[in-house]
């Protein structure tokens, strides 16, 4: 039996009245015009909305425990959310029952300026926690594009990755420990504030990147770092995609370790340039490679800079220039909203490789994509091997014909991304919106250890069921 | 019940028939005295040293996946074992059954020096692959004081940590992916050689440091990095213990990232002086703290010694001098071997704390130590907060005599170190040894989740029982 057949109870209004004594009458909302935010998350395309049964906002740790004990007792389901900002349809109800937001968890409790760490609430805007850090001279180093927005417990629930996860690795590198609700409604802290431990099971790093499926996050200890005191941003244009991306592996080689690596490919910068309005350097023909390095000092800058220029050069660069930071970042930031300019439907891909295996990625993407005639936009974290591939819909062509077209296309690409050692998402999870591939190329008995886990620490299925595999019950 | 009573199958002649099948004949031991070095590991105290009903040495992951079905099929334990330089039993057989020895599997696959990863086997010795990688120009980054001896697998079990886990990590920060052959005999690889990825719960992670109780580690592929160009050794003498400890926040809020950061309190120093025969400097009274930093060429580092110097001299350093690296490093690995030649009864503690609690450690430590008239002698990897506390057996004490006074002060300890935040065991693991301590000092909830784990991926309780934790059956 799939979870959809599963016999979750509905949220009654006896059930909304009990939510109501645990929260507050007025952090149960069961309206279903207010509702309508949390019935679906980035994701555009209609066919992935599903309105909650209600919406919960909880204010403590308590509060969520208690929830999670009386979905335990009435059995149904919960599905823990964040900003809403996720591209996987993680945080959205695909099997009924209530959306717990965390939104109202928001404080950061603590920063500690001497011991370099932060205790903060899973609702706690991710751009805020820079600032606060940065207030204090410090440095938050998780970083993804939708940082705004996006919410730290989110953050940790989908392991969200970003810019700078090239030097500082994606969130699961930043966390010390978590706080989490239980599927059974207890509430424990896994992690320590250590840099080292071998006291049982890693259970801080299951419980990261599991997409709310075996706990609530309801609070984290973060790691600080000192602000980085100098950094440039160097920009490599290219004739050829294969020469942009190849010099990756070269950089990674010589050691100099840089923060950011971004790629966006020609006809990418030419849709930038079109939104924008304004005019961006070598979009005749160019590929960008932006690279971001911090220094010790402007020496130090000055010596990575020269490097990246002679290796860039050498290597097929038609320029290499010290880049406009605020600029270049605009343009690099303007993909996602450039791309929803010019089409409201369209397929997202998040894959990731081997960083040596991004060139032959790219190629077989480019290969794909002529042949199913397909329109794309490209921009990659190209320093961690993790390629946004968006494939706008084809106005010629219906709905269903142009999903026909993109369905083949990712068959053949996952295929290929398989055998380059690559995994169907980088940052962005599974959901429910790319279950279905992965049970398609995730080798069945590691998928079975996921389910084992799964049906082990949450036995009536009351988080977020649905999510990145179905069980089978 | 516990798993002491769990009625496990002997492994009888016909066991042995069949495991002869599988693995060859010469590669299933029986003989007693053969056995005996596979009965313990580097704990001296004949309490904890447990022979196995028969030792058996595969030499292909195929070989490792059939003996844990016949183990499931006959109801016999596996426990998996690397080189036996465990400090925490958990390579001995506390319940019976075989000890399965991967010291055969022991290629190292492929060095790829232009992406930068090993493949090995798990019987490679850790320093084999520092090794192979220098030879390449590369370098391993994992580096446990063992390293002459350990092999690759023992330290993923383990999630070993070592020296230079400062500024590297611990052996878990070093793997890109692991080949695991399951408690029920299936062979599965978790985690990918990606920078990133977000696709299903992080499975490595969870095994990694779970001592063979979720999986028999039969390959790893591990992360190399560029061979650091410059490195250089500081070596700060302090009267006070206080003072030596304190600045170890102090560096990391400067941004300094030294490579390895070590403690040697002085009576330690004496203990190591006396065993060399060799004049150590400051050993009169002071406290060393070992300094580590690389740079990207000699001015780098001279910038780096000379924050140093001001820093440790500001703060009440009596000498701060560029050590000889050669004999810095041979006093600070001789501490257990001089340790040895003192007493050959030791308790060796292995805790660990945020780096800023550690002088409070230090101090409850010296203050317990008194307290209960106990001979210590501690080194520390001071740059993450782990310490080893060697407590010596007072030769004027009757074994049991001494035996309670370390437990009394195990009870005092463990109470001040969760108070700190910290954990039972830094690096070494709980095995056998401390899963008394586990169970007395871990939060039950959090210990019912590990426990719920073990049960879900090895429902026959086959590999490595009665490490970490025993199941309530």
């Amino acid at each position: 039996m799939g979870v959809k057949e599963m016999n979750y109870t509905k949220v009654t209004e006896n059930i909304a009245a009990q939510l109501r004594t645990i929260v507050g009458e007025k952090n149960v909302w069961t309206d279903v015009e207010a509702m309508q935010p949390y019935g679906h998350d980035e994701v555009t395309d209609p066919a992935y909305h599903h309105l909650p049964e209600a919406v919960v906002f909880p204010q403590t740790t308590e509060e969520v425990a208690a929830v999670v004990i009386l979905a335990n007792e009435h059995h149904f389901p919960i599905v823990p959310r964040g900003a809403g900002t996720g591209l996987a349809c993680g945080a959205v109800p695909s099997c009924g029952g209530i959306v717990l937001s965390l939104e109202k968890m928001n404080a950061i409790e603590e920063i500690n300026e001497d011991a370099l760490y932060a205790v903060v609430q899973p609702g706690v805007r991710t751009a805020d926690l820079q600032r606060a850090a940065e207030e204090k001279g410090l440095f938050y180093a998780g970083d993804p594009c939708s940082g705004d927005s996006c919410q730290i417990g989110g953050n940790i629930a989908t392991n969200a990755g970003g810019n700078r996860a090239v030097k500082y690795g994606t969130t699961r590198h930043q966390v010390y420990a978590v706080e989490v609700v239980t599927p059974l409604g207890k509430i424990v802290e896994l992690g320590a504030r250590l840099k080292k431990q071998s006291t049982g099971y890693c259970l801080d790093q299951l419980i990261i990147g599991s997409e709310g499926t075996l706990g609530i996050i309801t609070k984290a200890t973060l790691k600080l770092l000192p602000k980085p005191k100098y950094t440039l941003d160097i920009l490599a244009v290219f004739d050829s995609v294969d020469a942009t991306i190849g010099i990756v592996s070269k950089i990674d080689k010589a050691g100099i370790t840089p923060t950011c690596v971004e790629f966006m490919d020609n006809i990418t910068i030419k849709s930038v340039e079109r939104f924008l309005g304004e005019p961006l350097q070598g979009s005749a023909q160019g590929n960008y490679l932006i690279i971001e390095v911090e220094g010790k000092d402007e020496d130090d800058l000055d010596d990575k800079a020269l490097f990246l220029d002679a290796l860039c050069s050498e290597n097929g660069a038609s320029a290499v220039l010290v880049a406009d930071s605020a600029r270049i970042w605009k343009a690099r930031k303007a993909f996602a909203e450039a791309v929803r300019a010019e089409s409201r439907i369209v397929c997202k891909e998040d894959v990731v490789v081997p960083v040596d295996q991004e060139p032959a990625l790219l190629a077989t993407i480019l290969k794909l994509a002529r042949k199913y005639g397909l329109i794309t936009r490209i921009a990659s974290h190209a320093g961690d091997g993790n390629i946004h591939l968006n494939i706008l819909k084809n106005e010629e062509l219906s709905y269903d014909r142009w999903n026909e077209q993109v369905e083949k296309n990712q068959q053949e690409l996952y295929t290929a991304i398989y055998r380059l050692g690559g995994r169907l998402s980088g940052e962005h999870g599974i959901g429910f919106k790319r279950k279905h591939l992965m049970k398609a190329f995730t080798n069945p008995d590691e998928l079975d250890m996921m389910k084992a886990v799964k049906r082990a620490l949450d036995p009536n299925y009351i988080l977020n069921p649905g999510k990145i595999f179905d069980l089978d019950i």
